[in-house]
Order: C-alpha cells, then structure tokens, then sequence
C-alpha cells in the first residue's frame, strides 16, 4: 500500500487542485514522494455535499452499523500496520515501536467507541410517560435522547499520526456518534493520512455505508481549513494542536452567521508539583519517572510535564542534579517537522534570555530537525510575575520553578493556566496535608495526578483529556480521549407525544436495543 | 414585603449607584416606585469577588445540601406569593392566576433540582480501578466526575418574571450544579426581582452558606451585563431573550482572552404543519387549541407558534377563516413592556409591507402597551424567497404559509431555520406517510411535537427546551428546562491514583453517598 498523493472526495479523488506539498523525513531531511496538490474549491464544496447527503441516514444509523464500523476500520489498520509503520517512520521521524504501539492504541479507541454505540448508554436516552387524566393539566408523552450533529469536520495532529490524526479519537469518536467526517489531513504525515483514508473508505464500503461518510482534504496551507470551518453546512469542529492554531479556529467559528462548537485541545504545560516528603521517601524513582514522563515521543505529547515545582532544600538540589544529570546523557531524537524544531530553537532561546531564568541542561544538537532536552530553572518570584514562563514550550523542554516555602509553592499552583493535567508527588504520610494543594490543582487541570506521570493516556470510560482553558477551547466541559468524547458530536432531541412507531427505536415502548433508559425517573433497561 | 430599589450585593447593598430607572405598569401606563439605581463598577467588583470567594465551598457543598438550599427557596417564594404576584401583576401587566402558576412551577422547579442535585446522577461519576499486573502497563486508577464550573451570570428574562428569572431555570440549575450566581435583574420587573432575591438571601443565611452565594444587580442600561460577561473571573452565562441581546453576549464571551459558554435561548418561530387529514379529523379542536396557544401568554411566550403551514384546500381556507375569526375577537391584552409594545407595532407593520404578505386579521388596539392577534398569510414560494419572513415578531403574532402541494410544504420545512420546537399535525392513518416530514422536523428543532401544541413547557428529566440555532446559541447542545440543564455549569474532573480520603466522597470506594456509577463499565450503586 503506497499514497499516490490525491485528496479522498467520497468515493473519488480530488482533482488536479492548487499549489502541492511533499512530505519531509526529518531524520533523514529530505523531501518524499509523491506530491500533495491543494484541494481545490469546488472539491471541498463536493466534500461537504456528499457529507451533507450522507447525514441523514448517518443519523438514523443503528448503534451496531456504527459498531460494526468501526471495527472494520481497525481491522483494516491492523491489517496495513507494517506499510503504515513504514510510511510513518518516514514522515514523522518517530521509532517504528512506538508508531506500532499507536497503531494498536488507535485500533483499540475504535473499537471502544464501537463498543459504546452499540450499547448506546452515551445517548441518555429519556422517557416520561404521559398523564392525560393529570391536573390541572395532562402530563404529555416526553422522549429524548442525544443525536448526532451532522458533517463534523477533524484537523489530524501531527504529533500522533494515527491516535490524533486522519483515524484517530475525533474521527472515530464523532463516527460512532453517527456524524459524517470530513478530515483535513495534517501536512506532516499526508502519505500516512492518505493511506488511513483509503482503510476507511474501504470500510464505507464494505459495510455498505453512503458516499460522503468520509473525505480527506490536502492542503499547503490555511485555505482549506478556514473554508471547511466557515461552511454553514458544517456542525462542529475537531482539532488537535497549537493555541494559536486552535485559537484561530475557535474565532472563526464563533464569528460565523451560525457559530458551532470547535473542540480544540490546545496547548498545555502540565505542571508537575514534588514534596520535600516525596523526595525523602523515593527521589530515585523520582528521577527516572520525571526523566521519562518529560523525554518520551521527544517531549513532544500534550501531556508533557512543562513544569516542576519544588521547595528549595538541599535535597531537592540534589534530586535536580541528579535528573540535570540523566538529561544531558539523553540521546538527540528527530523531532516531527523543520517548523517544530524552528519552533523548538526559538521558543527555548526567548526563554534563555527571560529575567531569572537559568539554563539548567543544553546537549549540543547536530541534525537538522534533532532535539535534546533544554531544561530552565527560575524563582518562584521571576515565574510568578512573568506569564512568558508559563507558555508550553513543545518538545523537551521543562523549566524547574524554585519556591522559597510551602506558601509560595501555593501561590505558583493558584497562578496556573487551565492545563490538561496537574501532578503532585508527596510521600503517604503528607498527602492530607496537600488537601489544599490538591484543591488548587483540581481547579486548574482537567486530570489531577497524584504520585504518577501525566504522559501514558488511559482510553476508557473514566478518562478526560480537557482542561480549562487554554489547554482546550471549550473549559474542559469535554474530552478528546474516552467515550465520553461522543457527547462532543450531539445535540439534544426531544419527541412529543409521538407514535410508537414513528419514534427512533432507542425510545420506543419495547426497547428494541435494550438501552438503559430514565423511565419516569427511574433507571431501567426493561420495556415500558 | 415591599422592595426597596437597591442592589443585592452578597449579604449588603449596593450603593448610590448610576443613572437611576423605575419600573413601569403597562396596564395602567405609570411608573412605579421606587427608584432602582444603576450599580457601580465597585459594587459589580464586590459581587464577582464575593461569589469567587464562595465557588470552592460551593464546588464541595453535598448535592444534600444544595437540595436544602433550594427547597428553602422554594418556601420562601410560596410563602410570599401573594406580594410576590401583586408586584409583578404591577410590573408585567399578567393576570394574577398565570403568575400564581408561575410561582407554583418556579418552587416545582426549584425542588426537581434539588432532587437531581440530591441524587447525583447527574454528575455522570465514572471509575476504572487500577490493574497493577496488566502488561505492556499497568492500568492506573482513573474516577472522573462533573464538577461545578465557579462564578455564573445569569440574565433575568422579562416574560416569565418568577420562572427564567431571578430564581428561575437558569439560577436554580447552576445552584443545583453548585455554583454561586450573580443575576443581572431586567429592568421590567425590578421589585419582582428585588423581592425574589432577597428570598434567595434568606435562604443562603438560613442555610448557613457563605456570603457571595447570590447577589442581585440591577442596571438602567447594558454596561453591568457586559462587564459581568468580560469579568475574567466569571466561568459562564445563562441568558434569555432577544436573538440579538443573546448575539451580542455571545459575541462577547467569544471575544474574551478566556471564552467562556453563553447558554442563550433566543427567538423562535415554532412552526406548526397541519396535514388535509387533521383538518378532516378534527379541524374543530385544532382551531381551538392553535388559538390557545397563540394567544397565551400575549403570544410572549418562546413557544409561541409564529408559523403554520398548510396545503391550500377548501378545507384547509375554512379552518383559517374559523381561527381568523376566533383571532379577532380575542381581547387585546398588555404586553410586558412599552418596548416590546413599540417592536411588536413596528415589526407587523414591517410584515404587512413584505411582498406577497396579507393580513389575515387585525383588531383595533386602544390602551398604551395593549396588543390583540396580528396574523398573517402567504404563500410558501414568498416565504422561500424572503428571509424576514422567517423571523420571530414576539408578541400574538403568526404567519399563515399556504402550500401548493405537499412538495412545497416539505421545501419550507427544509427551510426553517432552528426552533425550539417544530408541530405536526397529522391524522391517525397518515402518520407514517409523514416520516420524511417528521424527520426534517427533528433536523430543525430540539422538541418535535405530534398532535398538541408547542406552549405548555413540561419541566422534567425528559424535557428539551433548546433547539438549533438561532433558538440558542449552542446548537440545541443543551437544555435550560429540565434535569439536563444542571450540565450546563459543570465540567469534567479526573482523579489519578488518588488515595481514597483525599477523593470527593462521590467517588470514593464506599460510595458514601450511593450514587450510581460506572465502574469499570457497569453501572453499580454499590461499593467498590
């Protein structure tokens, strides 16, 4: 399986379209094959028709369809996993293990989200039965349940070119939610999108679904990706990576005659808080658990621990020495594109430059996109008056933040940006006296860790991965990662008094589905 | 219990203040006292300050606790009604009766949320317990919850002075969500909302809560809303109203360095489609309950049915001339305020210049903001063609769309835009014939409506009072009646590794409080 560099309009390919791109292999800095043409316009407009066309029944479609889907696609990933690996390795720089361990993930999100749109608990489905002899008036026949939204447009990530990208969580979440999608493909990794996108179509076909479930839109630029979030015929947006980029799109959205929802997880620095108790009891651990939490994928993972809070003792000296240590021994890694390394020399000299700032670690980088951890130490009293210092730094770079006592470690926690995660190590006998500490830090992260790392996302039911902002553009009322990330893809519809028969089955008297259902008040998976 | 005219800030008032206002009694056209002064940006600071001061005990506060709260406010105004609905009687121009009901389903509210609130499983509490052994990692223990947003604004709506006012849906949600409200009074209902709020005081000392629970703040113009939206400490706004007092918020928010959510329920049309069959079944009964619901409420209600649509036929002219006449002897009634008096006089002589618009009926008008039926008729390719037509005019009045054939009565159904609520009527042996209607219905409104009319508002777990936009501005995303609505002030929340002590007794392993959970995918009220 090779790209052969066309967008995917349905069922077709994109024309000869615009100004075209290749991809970069930024281990070996240079460009691959083939070329990428920007979509052109009335290809877009074909995108968003077929996705519009294919809406309604997307709609109507059974839980199990969607399941079944779903599955089909991660069958299909698997089944491609060495030329996607390959592909991958190439475009992205990242190590065959971990692309294949991504694989694996982003199959298994599929097939948890198969899982929850065939059980269909996430539609919350309601029913208050009616009272005609009720007064001083009848009590009508309520139902209600959530629906899908209609043509959801995904921005693929480049630092996860499956997990986050063409097939990842917001593509395969708003699937089972039973939306169309229509991706505009990350230009890090086009030949890896195109190669996702033909599994997919492979899918619509095999399962029998309508043309415009699915399109894969190339672009050089901005151009296609503003025309898709401004279309009115779009009803909500994904988007994984920068503030600036997710920021953009919020704005556009919100400015439309009809705004819609841009779920955008932006950036994030995910603070990392450490007790004088936690370091007595195990700074070693400590050591390694940091080193690795901070330097796994080059740093370059939303959940990247960009902060580290201490109270200065001779012991937490010791524990940084000791991780400033392991850090300038870390051997350079490719990182993903030329512009995050551009971003990665820029953002780390500006912080070199900042008032109070220290350069705690700098290995010499040779390769053109190579990177080795650029670790900063500051005061609490230099982080606290300079927001600079509380911008993510992508890649690996981290800044230790020195508090002079425990009050001080409190007021750097009460400073804090909504992040996606917040972490505080403290030994056993501490932890109830961290109360507080822990308060502040469940106010500021959408995740609090207690005595663990923030990098290593658990996909399951429990997970969120939304903060407040600006780590995502909605406050953390959503997640990216989990099955709760369906509920970003649905509206609200209520039917009244309406014919058994005519109602969606999810509602009707029999429970067809055997949904767990709010019955008059009551939780039941019966019939009514 | 009379009001005095002064802002309610946290337990003190406000001071002298700005430019001053009265309410006014549009039934007898005079201005009533007292004098209610604009608050000052000093006072607008203390009230933001008090309520962050409140969120974190208010995030902690038992759902039992906010239950008691709420039900206490819920005695309050049942034990004032009668001031209640003399001042409001005064300042609305409503009849006594609808606002004894009013206060009758505002205390019914208020003790279905604190039910939700009580029960908790609304907070959609999710654990995955730790698998230590599991291979390539180990599974670490993830309980995630919804949590209270903090600081929330809410905007008093001038048509129901107890319901979507100061103690009204949006305030009581957010209370039984656990956040402190700060509520902008409109300025039509002053003494109303004056008294209500210092009910809702009694209630927050009663119960022992911190000062900055509630404060109440009134405005001659719109400065104090608008800072209340920009103020960087507060987390989100409910509001509801005009499309364009609910844009400009929303735009507002979007704008913010922070967004943050607007729930706004703006304008809606709420059409109504009677098929040939229903008029041949029962086009009696439907002239009598389309002339109820048109006309309840001075037609000032959201649910207002401002569209029908039908099939021209003989019958179908024969059911309006009966409504037509039913319209024009309806007694002119008062609206709510002299403004809304001058829009609904401005907006239906805009109406009757609209190209191939005719007045269907118009009675005579007389006292100062008195108001009877002013209906409309075209036809459905004049109604495709022009937008204005589409639009809300608040007040008793609706627009008659006649169809050519059934055809033309589904292109105007693809046309509508978002509503509340969108009506069926249709004969028994018909219904299934009209799936693809029904369909669009759904695709244009968030509560579809078979045989009965859109006014009426259920207030249940099952109920959607929230629709596409332009009826709110987040798409139909969310409730602001019923048990949903409590999502809107909330958001997700995961604990990692937490020991069990230092987790919100909803998640801890002896379920303390017996909430329904899921855990590890099942759904248990037990222990863990």
């Amino acid at each position: 399986m090779k790209p052969d560099g066309s967008s995917l309009i349905g069922f077709g390919s994109g024309g000869p379209g615009g100004a075209s791109f290749k991809a970069f292999d930024p281990a070996m800095d240079i460009f691959i094959e083939p070329s990428f043409p920007t979509v052109d316009a009335s290809d877009v407009e074909r995108a968003v028709q077929l996705a519009v066309a294919a809406a309604p029944a997307w709609a109507k479609l059974a839980g199990a369809q969607r399941g079944k889907f779903l599955r089909c696609i991660a069958e299909n990933l698997e089944s491609k996993i060495d030329d996607l690996v390959a592909r991958a390795g190439q475009e992205t720089g990242l190590p065959a293990a971990r692309l294949q361990g991504e694989v694996a993930r982003t199959a298994g999100q599929l097939r948890l989200y198969a899982e929850a749109a065939e059980r269909g608990d996430w539609l919350d489905a309601r029913i208050e039965t009616a009272q005609p002899e009720r007064t001083p008036l009848p009590k009508p026949d309520h139902r209600s349940m959530l629906r899908a939204i209609g043509p959801v447009v995904v921005f693929g990530s480049s630092n996860f070119p499956f997990a986050y990208s063409v097939a990842g969580g917001d593509t395969a979440s708003a699937f089972a939610a039973g939306c169309p999608v229509i991706v505009k493909a990350h230009p890090a990794h086009p030949g890896t999108s195109e190669m996702v996108g033909r599994l997919i179509l492979h899918a619509v076909r095999d399962c029998g679904l309508p043309e415009g479930t699915f399109s894969l839109l190339f672009d050089a630029g901005f151009e296609v990706g503003q025309t898709l979030v401004q279309h009115p015929a779009i009803r909500a947006v994904g988007f994984t990576g920068s503030l600036r980029g997710g920021r953009a799109l919020t704005d556009l959205a919100a400015a439309r005659p009809e705004p819609i929802p841009v779920y955008a997880e932006m950036g994030s620095v995910n603070p990392v808080f450490i007790t004088a108790g936690a370091l007595a009891e195990r700074a070693a651990a400590l050591v390694d658990g940091l080193h690795a939490s901070a330097t796994v994928g080059v740093g370059q993972f939303c959940t990247n621990p960009g902060l580290v809070v201490l109270e200065r003792s001779s012991a937490a000296e010791n524990f940084v020495a000791r991780l400033t240590e392991k850090l300038r021994t870390t051997p350079e890694a490719t990182l993903l594109t030329v512009g995050m390394h551009k971003a990665f020399v820029g953002n780390t000299e500006r912080r070199a430059r900042q008032p109070g700032v220290k350069m705690l670690v700098q290995a010499p980088m040779s390769a053109a996109c190579g990177a080795a951890p650029v670790w900063f130490e500051t005061e609490a009293k230099h982080f606290l008056g300079n927001h600079a210092l509380s911008e993510e730094i992508f890649g690996p770079s981290s800044l230790v933040v020195w508090c002079e006592n425990r009050a001080e470690m409190f007021a750097v926690a009460q400073r804090l940006e909504g992040s996606l995660t917040a972490t505080l190590h403290a030994a056993a006998g501490e932890r109830t006296a961290q109360r507080d500490l822990l308060d502040v830090l469940a106010e500021r992260a959408g995740r609090v860790i207690l005595n663990g790392f923030p990098t290593g996302l658990e996909v399951s039911h429990a997970i969120v991965h939304g903060g407040p902002y600006p780590s995502t553009s909605d406050g953390g009322r959503s997640t990216s990662v989990g099955t709760r990330a369906l509920h970003r893809w649905a509206r609200l519809i209520c039917y009244q008094n309406f014919a058994d028969e005519l109602l969606p089955p999810e509602l009707q008297n029999t429970n067809p589905l055997g949904l767990r259902r709010l019955v008059n008040g009551e939780w039941s998976s019966g019939r009514i």
